[in-house]
């Protein structure tokens, strides 16, 4: 496979023309379609099932189709650009941009301080722009790396980005391909790393014109969203070639500096080689190339090591993963709900085990999923793990899509920053809870098909079952829905949101430079949860450096007795302190009894 | 796990009654009916949707059957015995057995010359008893282990056995539980270890309770068979536990010597320690308990080392695999089909990469699969991989049922025997072959599910639509088609099956005798094809011992060049020598050209 430019769909040729390659193994003919004088061109036919053509006659900024068999006028599955949207024309684009950011090294994945964000809801503009505009304000936080949530090419305006249905065209109303390239050079010019959130478990339900070209899917497997994405059925190869291309398009033309792969235990591959094991193996070559180092980061919820052992190990080769279990512990221990996936967790004592071994089910029963579940990831190195207390899905898989700001007294909100930020994993930000932002983060829409609009809102509703009784769900497809999950930036400098917001910035300036915190390191970090009490004691310690972080989880004042030392403790922070509108603060100052 | 007994299902306990578990998650109620007098006996919910019950009201011999909340009465999933039938009740069986083996031990799996047979048309009888009666015969044939086709109890009398229901349950008509166990400690008593097939990728279609007791299956995956059994979704505890406790029965209740898998890449599962793996541990842990030794070996069509890399290479630890592809590779050299998976297959110069790298496709692409398949095996032991000429399904599933021996000149035969024998990997012959048996191996059943049946016979005609385009299908309900394809012993001693069965056994005493032969290895063999002459030339090394094999598969006497040595060579076997019948004779002695 070719590892310096892409070469499926409509490409640019250093002729002037453009190479056209289509994989459509059942079609007898395919034609390229000039929409500017309506001109078909035949394509012809290669191994494979592809279908090849150049000509001089497109060249950036047309519009274009795939004609199948003369009677089928389809946009382009691996298109870069929908202008007019998922079932109009896809458009020919230039990938090539003026990079200014040959001094940037991405950070290390240990150094990594994530902030994940929304484009359509981040700014009043949601845009790429909009983002570009807030680099200053991120810097000035003190996060590293920003974690853009997904932007292929979606129905409408408003999406989350997990229905996009164009893996490689960058959505057109957040600015498209040119805006993120810039975005991505601007933020690194800041010293700021970009996330891609990418999805490769299933394709949206609306614009998916993937089964007219041939069997993208396989019956073999069922997934939340229908048929699997062929990753080893018969014609798969078409298909994983796709996705390699992808993740190769968003290192190599737009800098993105790592990937954020979406729900990957919804991926099925009984290949000898997994698919993203592939994907590893090719990012390696990339990097080889070009010099410049990626991450690959997956969602999984599947306690399995595989998928973050190296390619050597006969392991997936994933960097790292995030770590729900951390979220759903923390969250119980603030007390938050116990229901749903919830019932799981009985608090502080399993948040001590997500801090003492990244997975909290490494093998137990788990009465939610009735069964055993997990293995040991003890020899796992920390900066594999990422960990949050609140996050898109956690937040606006809601039906209210409150944000811990609703859901936890400000003094408990301060105190899960903490945990986070304290832990000795990766810590990822939600946009918005930096300042304690009050809006909440809903799940919106904009199909235009009615009927799935319908289907949605319906299955929203039975979604929640498990976690509310009563209130009523906002209507996905309202746009006033999309606009209530808007961040509200004038806040930032108004009363608790503007004490929190230097809480947090004080708390990641911590994190960034105390060295005891900059290296996560669980071989040096012990986390012991005194029940009755509620407290957690983290202790943390790093070439001579020694952190205690205490956390008292019950609403009482509690007496702690610290590990025995002759030192002098310092106290570094206080979440308590009437400096960010606590009750009381602790001694500045004090030492271990004898 | 208990690893010392059977612990789920009706088992006699040390005081004389019986141990009761069942597993039935979604029961509300679930109690033990003694048949005799219709006794109820309630049960006790435990954990995980088990039930339990200890009783000294039933005795071995005793029918009873599980009776779910107070409605359904149902054979027990684990039964032992099923003297009635599927539908009919269970029955209580006391496991032990005066064994007489004590001084046996298994064969390593490089020594293994295994005989595959099927209980019901190996013998007039179709007995185990049938087949103890036999084994002066297969140790005089030479071969040193017989392969029994699966016994689980099926539906009716006449089945090859992958529609078996109770995977505990030793089919009735074939003699039950004691006769098995009788014939394995007899084979013992002449040298002969028993591997039997099991089967855990999927339950027959008659008889079948298993979706009453609970989520025994899952619509994750869709499999040939419907619903995939529930290795890895919500409640597979229990199904796992049934199937690693199936496979310690065989050997520690059985003396069982080896399994063999059927069709493993049916078994779907993502857990992270896969079930083939699980069990793997589970048998680990037994040899260790027992001191005997134990093979598993696998019917596998994926091409993928993952199944027979050790578990601490991340390997599900399978002691050697099928390889189906010797088999096509070879048939099509010896002027077979070409169609239906045979297209893959180029004829010499893949049976040259079957010899060389035991998979045939490691990375290629495959016309037939319409995608890229398998991983190099380079560096597998060759006593991983199974060969074989014919086999149950090579046959079978032809629509006439033909043998070799219908198929191939008498010629061809001993070549393709030969080629078995001789190859550095496990040779496997299919009961009969050895006679050049006449008689068909047709696809037989005996469902008393009349809707069923019909579409057995719609099914197995839809199968042929690659292989066959005339003719037409023997009815697999019509007993005549069992009785067909039973073995016709009086041939043994009758013209050319005489001679073929003289020729076998030379052929199989050379492949124990000759050290160059004994060790199955890889590494000390090396294949050439001379395409036009069709000749494949098989040298073979070890300890000094120099062997080549020179197989002529086409019509005409070939001149070949023999490897350089200053060495006489010694004929060992000359196939086409009028001894066996054949056109001509090679001379006895000759030497390399200088």
């Amino acid at each position: 496979m070719e590892i310096t430019k892409r070469t499926i769909g409509i490409n640019i040729n250093p002729d002037g023309g453009v190479d056209a390659l289509i994989w459509a193994p059942k079609a007898e003919k395919v034609s390229l379609r000039i929409c500017e004088g309506k001109i078909d061109l035949p394509m012809q036919k290669q191994d494979y099932g592809y279908w090849t053509l150049q000509t001089d006659q497109l060249k950036a900024g047309d519009l274009y189709r795939i004609v199948l068999d003369d009677e089928k006028f389809l946009p382009d599955p691996a298109s870069l650009s929908q202008p007019k949207g998922v079932h109009e024309a896809s458009q020919v684009i230039d990938l090539s941009f003026n990079w200014t950011d040959e001094h940037w090294r991405n950070w290390h994945l240990n150094e990594y301080i994530i902030y994940e964000l929304h484009t359509g809801t981040f700014t009043p503009e949601g845009t790429f722009e909009g983002i570009e505009s807030k680099l200053d304000y991120l810097k000035s936080l003190g996060i590293n790396t920003i974690e853009i949530m997904p932007v292929a090419q979606f129905p409408g305006e408003r999406n989350w980005g997990y229905d996009g249905v164009f893996p490689f065209a960058v959505q057109s109303s957040y600015g498209g391909t040119k805006a993120l390239q810039q975005l991505v050079n601007a933020a690194h010019h800041k010293g700021i790393a970009v996330v891609l959130d990418v999805v490769y478990n299933h394709l949206g339900p609306e614009g998916n014109y993937f089964g007219e070209y041939g069997p993208f899917f396989t019956d073999k497997y069922n997934t939340p969203w229908g048929n699997a994405i062929n990753f080893d059925d018969a014609w798969c190869d078409a298909v994983r070639q796709y996705y390699i291309e992808n993740a190769l398009m968003w290192f190599r033309d737009f800098h993105i500096d790592a990937l954020r792969l979406d729900a990957v235990h919804a991926i099925k591959d009984f290949s000898p080689v997994h698919i993203l094991a592939e994907i590893k193996q090719h990012v390696d070559q990339l990097m080889k190339e070009t010099g410049r180092e990626h991450h690959l980061i997956v969602e999984c919820d599947l306690n399995d090591t595989r998928y973050i052992n190296p390619l050597e190990k006969a392991g997936y080769g994933m960097d790292a993963q995030w770590v729900d279990e951390f979220h759903h512990a923390l969250r119980v221990t603030a007390g938050g709900e116990t229901t749903g996936y919830y019932e799981d967790f009985n608090g502080i004592e399993h948040l001590a085990k997500a801090y003492n071994d990244a997975y909290v089910y490494d093998g137990q029963y788990s009465e939610h999923r009735h069964k055993k579940f997990g293995v040991k990831a003890t020899d796992h190195p920390d900066s594999q793990f990422i960990v949050f207390s609140q996050n898109h899905d956690q937040v606006g898989n809601r039906m209210l899509g409150e944000r811990s700001s609703q859901l936890f007294s400000f003094e408990m909100q301060k105190l899960i920053a903490a945990a986070t930020l304290t832990a000795p994993y990766i810590p990822m930000l939600f946009m918005g809870e930096e300042w304690s932002e009050p809006n909440p983060f809903l799940y919106f829409v904009s199909h235009t098909d009615a009927e799935l609009a319908e289907a949605v809102r319906k299955g929203r509703k039975a979604e929640f079952a498990a976690f509310h009784t009563e209130g009523e769900a906002p209507d996905p497809m309202d746009e006033a829905t999309f606009t209530q999950s808007k961040l509200q930036w004038q806040l930032q400098e108004q009363g608790e949101h503007a004490v929190m917001l230097a809480y947090y910035k004080k708390l990641i300036g911590l994190r960034k430079y105390l060295h005891v915190l900059t290296n996560p390191n669980r071989q040096q970090s012990k986390a012991t949860a005194d029940k009755a009490k509620q407290v957690l004691t983290l202790q943390r310690w790093f070439q001579g450096e020694y952190l205690v972080a205490l956390m008292n989880f019950s609403n009482q004042v509690q007496q702690v007795t610290m590990p025995p030392t002759d030192k002098k403790w310092i106290k570094q922070l206080d979440s308590a302190d009437p400096e960010w509108n606590g009750p009381t603060k602790a001694d500045d100052e004090f030492q271990s009894e004898a």
